[in-house]
């Protein structure tokens, strides 16, 4: 049975993980790192070709190079969605050598992904260490996975690879241009992603970097947003991935009158708190009332004739739009959602890639998330402490994963816009089924009926003193709700093991999700 | 006094370098590394202001919360070369804050540089790691410094980063254009110099890193050619460097007729042997001579309507002009040297930033020099095994950094295009005065007398076989010029002290440089 103590957030947690102690988070900004960071081995280039040439016949044959053993951790990343074709031709390469016990690494995981549990049944993968939804979120939430899944933010993982506390022995990185000598890009290719930030760390700190592509070009690929110095082989298929499944072609706002009352109530707020003034900076999710709002603080800008000085993306058509229109300075983009997300950072120097080193990791001479004046994020499920939720749903079912969301929650103003109840169960809770973010980060929650600001925040409150808004006590709104849906949701039913461990920014544990069922 | 042993070359070498081991050069690709990359603390954003906001008041403050003590090691870098403010700021800080014995490890020094002899003489300074000329080329090689100096080219000193060999406790980097979080670039500024990858291993090894600017610009400075994340504080004074110092306004080629000449006899041979083919890639020097190769090398490619896939720079007016004409796809830069290049670079995404990493570090997975078609060097001596030396004169006084010439041998074709003696004192001998790289490596030396082809190339010599160009066997040249000269150069004359180790690019020593004077 896993040891479990209560962290500073009384919630229940485990002190082991996987064999390795595992420390419970001691509140936020509390939990101070020791030591140096990892570190790989040295190579040196008489072991790689003098005419850069590293293409070999197959991944099967990369994975035998760089000496495929039980127990492995290998790594694969989610820059290609739910169109990706390389994490599947991984572990079948892998399960065709005959590995066992293997611990797969994504910085997520997507229903695509459904055929690891055939390896999970069989015994080629060990577990799981990254974010999982549609059926490996039921496997995992069912209990049947070996070992505790591990959930961490995107800036979490960087931290995890960066302080040693997961090694990597084999990176793959699949990547929709690349040359020979393993320099690769995703903002080109018919396979093309925008960006591979989400696995830069993998190039920098695994013993063994394998490049994928289906789009090999002449030596330089330029942009190398991977740089081939890093890589050991590089490995061609026939295609890397499902285009239509990896970026949109058109991005969709919203249409719900209520999640647009919703966005309309963010970006009013945003305005008369006075984030909205020239120079400014934020970032909104992917969701569709995300996105909604940033149309609707658009709109505020060019009619107040305001430029930010950044946006964070993901981005999407709407925003490269605001960088051409000159609503902004520059676009500092972690993933991009469209085609048109695409076009920008290939075409425009002020669309800028980034990592979840220079934007979310906790553990570097700060970043970017907390100079942003603020950031508009969603929840699955918000309580009376503000502490949100976005991993599991109502049912307890593990069904998302983190991404950025912690991490962005050190901007000067965090605002979560989400809808009061879904599917006629409340989303406002006394206590959330999982805390994926503390309350004292989270400063506001915007529903449609009515906007309410985290008591710590004195100085929005008073900010909005005397404002049209509907601005409103948090238990207020929830009673609201609880009279409409009749009465508090049932709770989800949970067995005693601990099928998941959800991590902070630092690497502490922050919460654990039991296995569903009783 | 300094234990010696042979090295592989027959040279005689240091095995303690500053009380440190140093392993004996054993032959070209024969030493291996062990071990794993050097690992700096992991820091926490909780000891970083959320804002972003890193400036402190000046550079002792600076120095003051880096900790500075006695012995520590602080490097600095060249980008703007002998128009640099910083280092010599850095230094008179240092001292009035009472440091003593610290190492200098600048990536080189200049001229500029000359008040660190008086830092040297008053114990701030014990002893330099870094290329040296002028004043500090004949402290050093007078043997007045208390430490040895290393010498090693620009992958060597990224090797020595990485790998541990140097510790440096705090990096200072020069930033022409930087905002307050630490984000730096080159490109632009008053004291534009074009690019800083210089100073990127320091920023990402050092256990603390400075930014010093005198061009603050608004969060985010794009590019961040140095991240804000690897940087502790950032500081601005008035004007960090002198322009007119950093780089040239103009770019002046060679006027001598023989240089001319063999700028000439060595753009045909690389045509006659089959280098120039479409697609092919070419790497030329700074000096005049390697100028008017490029030049020449130009008018053939536009005859014969060829394209180069890439050429590596030092870029300069003439590179950038081939650029924009067409007659290659890419430019990949290590530094600029003129205005064009920084202009070039700043503007043309085809104008490609790049590191030492990328380049030339050894203890890599390969780097791009071998990947290179030619690459034209000079020289200041040449002997019959085709070693050669830069970094000391005939008079034996040390005057030159290694730069990336040790690195660029590792080309598909190396070529020394000299004058076969200067100031009447021949520049083709028995044995030079320092070997800075093995001849094995030198495929072809092109003197205003003739061309020579290293033995070990007989590829190369069959390639010529019924050319009209004047190949000769290179003792041939040398007896011709000896005649001229009135006989064999008088050898300096050196005392027993060695001042000064020339590492080889994976670390092992392959020569000393003694105190000049007997």
């Amino acid at each position: 049975m896993t040891k479990l103590e209560r962290n500073a957030l009384g919630r229940l947690v485990p002190v082991e993980i996987n064999g390795e102690p595992a420390v419970p988070f001691p509140g936020v900004r509390k939990h101070r790192p020791t030591g140096r960071k990892a570190a790989p081995p040295i190579r040196s280039c008489v072991d790689y070709p003098a005419d850069g040439n590293k293409v070999v016949a197959d991944l099967k044959t990369a994975l035998a190079a760089a000496g495929l053993r039980d127990g492995m951790t290998i790594s694969t990343h989610h820059h290609l969605r739910n169109g990706d074709f390389v994490a599947n031709a991984v572990f079948a390469a892998a399960a065709e050598l005959g590995a066992r016990d293997l611990r797969w690494f994504p910085s997520a995981s997507f229903p695509i992904h459904a055929p690891q549990v055939a390896h999970l049944e069989s015994g080629v993968l060990h577990h799981i260490e990254g974010s999982m939804n549609g059926p490996l979120g039921d496997y995992c939430s069912s209990g049947k996975m070996r070992g505790m899944a591990v959930l961490r933010s995107h800036g979490g993982r960087w931290q995890a690879i960066q302080d040693g506390e997961v090694h990597i022995d084999i990176a793959v990185i699949a990547a929709p241009t690349a040359d020979a000598f393993g320099n690769a890009t995703g903002d080109r290719g018919p396979a093309a992603c925008g960006l591979l930030g989400f696995a830069l760390a993998d190039s920098m700190y695994a013993d063994h970097v394998i490049v994928v592509t289906d789009n090999l070009v002449p030596f330089p690929c330029i942009p190398w947003q991977i740089q081939g110095n890093h890589v050991d082989q590089v490995v061609v298929m026939d295609s890397i991935g499902d285009a239509s499944k990896i970026v949109s072609g058109t991005t969709e706002i919203t249409k719900s009158p209520d999640r647009l009352l919703i966005a309309e109530l963010t970006a009013r707020f945003c305005d008369e708190v006075g984030i909205v003034h020239d120079g400014f900076s934020f970032q909104a999710g992917a969701g569709g009332t995300a996105l909604s709002f940033a149309i609707f603080l658009r709109d505020i800008m060019r009619e107040r004739k305001i430029k930010a000085r950044f946006v964070r993306g993901g981005s999407n058509k709407y925003l490269t739009d605001m960088l051409e229109e000159g609503l902004t300075d520059y676009i500092l983009d972690g993933q991009t959602f469209d085609l048109d997300g695409v076009r920008s950072m290939r075409e425009n120097p002020r669309h800028v890639n980034t990592s979840p080193f220079t934007s979310y990791n906790w553990h570097g001479k700060g970043n970017f998330a907390s100079i942003l004046d603020v950031t508009v994020l969603g929840a699955t499920e918000v309580d009376l402490n503000f502490n949100a939720n976005v991993v599991t749903h109502s049912d307890g079912l593990l069904q998302h994963g983190i991404g950025g969301w912690q991490n962005c929650l050190f901007a000067k103003c965090t605002i979560l816009p989400i809808p009061s109840f879904r599917d006629r169960i409340p989303v406002l809770l006394d206590e959330v089924t999982t805390i994926c973010g503390p309350g004292e980060l989270i400063d506001v929650v915007v529903t449609e009926r009515g906007i309410a600001i985290n008591p710590l925040r004195q100085d929005l409150l008073a900010a909005v003193r005397g404002s049209s808004l509907p601005i409103r006590a948090l238990a207020d709104i929830k009673g609201e709700v609880e009279e409409i849906c009749g009465g508090k949701p049932e709770r989800a039913r949970f067995a005693d093991k601990v099928v998941a461990a959800i991590k902070w920014v630092d690497g502490t544990v922050i919460d654990s999700v039991r296995q569903v069922g009783s």
